[in-house]
């Protein structure tokens, strides 16, 4: 499989070739988006409206990609994202990932949807680990995999706030996509002891049954109290639930559309990042997902806000290419591609970056 | 037929799917639009340029698609549109779409040319049903169907005002589509007893022929004084005109272009509501006809101001695969999508459902 | 060859089947275009980006397309354009032409390269026939065809100012187009007695060849001098050569960039209209060449500003296909579509489609 | 291979038809952009959104396509751009390409990499001839082809900023394009006698070792005292970064992206030239490359304020096709070209073709 490598020039390379070697099933559960993924598209296609400007001059002796999150540094601005039930795709799963984190010295969060134990993910690397929750039908369930992370070590909770209800893409139910035995959440209670909701006639499965699970305000609020490490917040758009967030004291916010998994018809999320950035203020930790595909796409996200992005369906594609190897080689492209976009662009530090380096067609003539 | 229904994931793939269960004529008179189709197409291709926007603390225990429509209670905020001759596609006709429409709770507007009794159908649902109303050759000739209607307990007239003339469509044409006896209309006078037209040389066909049957703002007058029941208007979209028919004291308005069977080169409806919506003032009965495809749509012309929508071909696609199972099956996905977009969007009433859950890109950054 | 009319829906079947009877290289020659075909495309694209407003109420009982041009009554504001050499694709060639003019009562512009003597072509025609000029090399070869058009009865001279450059088309190169002999000018010179220009190494075979026979604004003047008929000028886009003319005292316009034939790049002559009609006032008599398939093109041009359209291309493709009585069925096919539109937008007249009856996206929300 | 011109009827035949004549390889490497190819596709795509005013009466005679660039007279504002390596393509290399450049009247500017002899290519044409140079690892390897083109009669040196970094195009890769000796520079140091760099693990393959190489302001201030010839500057875009320039006394600018062979994601360069000519004045010398396939495109970048246009893959798609006799008839079809767009656009001289001769349809109504 190493040889594959050789196809594999540019980041977005894994996603053309994944059907060579992947499952249909699998590879339509991963790629696909919500409705008519319109969202999906959208998030990549908002990059081609951004332009880059090079520049000549500058002195790169002592540049590099190095930056800090959280008072952490990180030696470069890139992220695994949450991304559940990785041992679909290799027999290795979330272990294998976290190896190729800790080899190229990359972030990674950790799905609560985990199908290996969070020790043994969290013991396979050294770098920058947080632990991302999906709020359970009730507290008691919900501490079962929070308690699990917090004694794995994990330095901060990302929590997701877009998909109360997801229901799975129609590429995967036209591929009759299940979620095979040794790829299910390996760290939830050990069977679904919540009650289960009855429903009245006139009532909603939609409204009265499945978004009386949703996590609110009071969730963020009561995990906060049960826990000393940072909250992170991924998915939230709206600018007054932002400030909501922010009053309530978290500790940086993912932008985020769940890739176009959740909502469809939101808009790209590289369209939304500007006025966010805006609103939290400079200092604040803002992270982007949803739409990177290449190191340019991670240049343009920072250029428009985001002090680092997170890499979700392209770790799936590497690690069903190659293991722990596809996905350090990914990481090794992305940064490749980010250095040379700094290069031309005359950007020696990240902090460089900013919206001076791109450009838009309507402000040229 | 009912296992059809596996590959009907979304309300649009009874659209996708048509040509595998309907006779080609069939499907190009349903499926076709006038001229070029421009607005055929322009109508759904409209949805595509409205975002949404996500949220995620609403409280959703109280939550429904519950509405109100002319003072009376809907469960959810979706109309049958009047579509003629539906014994076209199914045997029963008529009678299936209304036994679906009383299934799922769901209005229904029977149409002028129904290929059944108007007894029938009427008997065949306990919601909402009004009468759809083409005038006649004669003021004789359109007491026919309409003494009928009322008759038989229809709640309410709608008149269709954008088609004085209205052509088969190229494809229509090109499949040799030719109405069979049995879609026949079924409550109009026995035999055309209206005169012939005499046209003269200098004189059009068009102009001093069919256009003399054309209603006129008299008509509404007359028909406002012949009936108690409530008069919608289906159809009118110029400003002045709406102004003239609020004048004269109808009860709703239904923005519709003939679903782009009229004249082709009509903007798409979508784009004319929020100013329709803005001329007649919050509270009067507004429904949006032509384009809707899916929940999400069905959304968005809430949120732009329809107090509800009208859905036609699909409904079609659905008698034609499945009967009323099939009809009842396409008012569910439509209700799943809504109320999907509903909680995602954090919106736990029809009456939440505004301008400000929608957002144009122009505004993002 | 009559029943292919049975395919011919609208008017631009014509053209979608002109491939089926037409030989390649002379469907090459008549539908090709300058350059990359680029104002050619945008010619008919410019017609997408107007809407047009559908209205209820008006009264037809009066209606009609009849209008007045240059004095003198029209049964409707449509002309044949002047299009060369129609023994091409028609052994009558423009004597058919001007027998379907004259059964269908529609004006007609003979070319300088009519294939036939004017005489037998004007002949064949009691409507509106007006000449179009090219000037030759000399004014000795210049009076050559206008003689013999003044004596024919023509009614008004055209002059076309666009192409004092016209190369044949790409599409005409590879197919290797040569006009064949019986589609040869039959009104010019009898041979080429013009002498030969020399062009020296540093001259250019363009500047101080081909542009030496360029019509100039003297030459306009002098055929003002030469004959009382009326002056319409075609193809002259800027405003000031415009005032130049009008200061000149010619007769009337056509907007016009010879159907993308000349100068590729052009801006599509519909986008040009409405300044124009801003520039001559509203009542100097317009016309709108170039990019009309439809009746509700036909319609649009009006609504911008045209008195009246020129039919180019079209009327080659019924000609192709079925010789008179073709280009007699394109015309009423074009009227049809005309009075729909008419009818359905409520303009019982002419003078009725301005601009109210269109509309423009940006101005609906 | 002379016949071969009968399908290169506009110079861009020679880029459609490449694969006729082309190693897949070669034509790979030529053809190919930096990225995804985006700033290649818009770098023409520019060109569509520029429409060109026709006019009808200006004087013709004493028209020509004459200028004048650093103070020398130019029979076309046309220049062969500095392409390396162009033996790839014929055993001739930049000789044939200087012929061509000789018998058409053409400005040439031959590359740091030429693949021949710099004073034989020098000898082969009379017409202005320039140098560009890439600068080396050190002053003393930059000086060595410096010497020569300076000893070969180069009239000024064009230096290229944009390309510190430039990686073989994802096309070049998968074709496995290496370059063959015969090809390869012929001009500079013997052999690779630079010392490799060493990068330490911290540090980064293109910051601390490809960027050392990159050429500073210092360089260009070098340089200018180095030699007396002009000084024009290939590749720089940021404003401030040409105020550097400028300041700085560099005798003109070549507006660039390099063919997009550059960053991907840098705007056209048509957009951009406007606010250069701006910034630089009137009488500032201005050089646009990056996009021309043909005579049209000329007109177009002139009119938005070049003073002369550079072509490059064209070039050598013609060097290929037919050697010499290639790069001559591609230039007398772009100058043909040209020639007509002046014709039909009333600008009897290079000077008359300004931003009044193109039109920007948000203008026109």
């Amino acid at each position: 499989m190493e040889s594959s490598n050789k196809r594999m020039l540019t980041p977005s390379d894994y996603e053309t070739h994944a059907d060579d070697y992947m499952d249909p099933a699998a590879l339509a559960y991963i790629a696909g988006g919500a409705g008519k993924e319109k969202t999906l598209r959208d998030n990549t296609k908002a990059f081609e409206t951004i332009s880059l400007m090079p520049r000549a001059f500058a002195d790169f002796s002592q540049a590099s990609t190095q930056t800090t999150l959280l008072g952490k540094p990180m030696r470069h601005p890139t992220m695994l994202a949450p991304v559940a039930a990785q041992s679909l795709v290799n027999p290795m799963g979330e272990i294998a990932t976290a190896q190729a984190a800790n080899a190229f010295e990359t972030g990674m969060i950790v799905s609560t949807l985990c199908s290996k134990p969070f020790a043994d993910v969290a013991q396979a690397t050294d770098q920058t680990k947080w632990f991302q929750l999906y709020f359970q039908q009730t507290r008691a369930l919900t501490k079962v995999p929070l308690d699990k992370a917090i004694a794995a070590g994990f330095e901060a909770i990302v929590v997701t706030l877009d998909t109360p209800i997801q229901r799975p893409s129609k590429r995967a139910q036209l591929n009759n996509f299940a979620l095979p035995e040794h790829a299910a959440p390996a760290n939830l209670a050990p069977e679904p002891s919540a009650p289960a909701i009855e429903i009245s006639k006139d009532e909603s499965v939609i409204f009265q049954g499945l978004m009386t699970s949703a996590p609110t305000l009071d969730d963020i609020a009561w995990l906060k109290n049960y826990t000393d490490l940072p909250i992170i917040i991924k998915g939230v758009l709206a600018p007054d639930e932002i400030d909501q967030l922010l009053t309530l004291g978290i500790a940086g916010l993912i932008v985020s559309n769940h890739g176009g998994r959740a909502l469809d018809g939101t808009p790209a999320t590289l369209h939304m990042l500007p006025n966010i950035r805006k609103q939290v203020g400079e200092q604040f930790p803002l992270l982007f997902d949803s739409g990177i595909r290449s190191g340019e796409d991670v240049f343009k996200a920072l250029a428009l806000g985001a002090d680092a992005v997170c890499i979700g369906r392209l770790q799936l594609y590497a690690l069903a290419a190659n293991g722990a190897h596809g996905v350090a080689h990914l990481l090794k492209l992305l940064r490749d591609e980010l250095e040379l976009c700094m290069a031309l662009t005359g950007c020696p530090t990240i902090a460089d970056i900013n919206a001076s380096r791109v450009i838009d067609k309507d402000t040229l003539s």
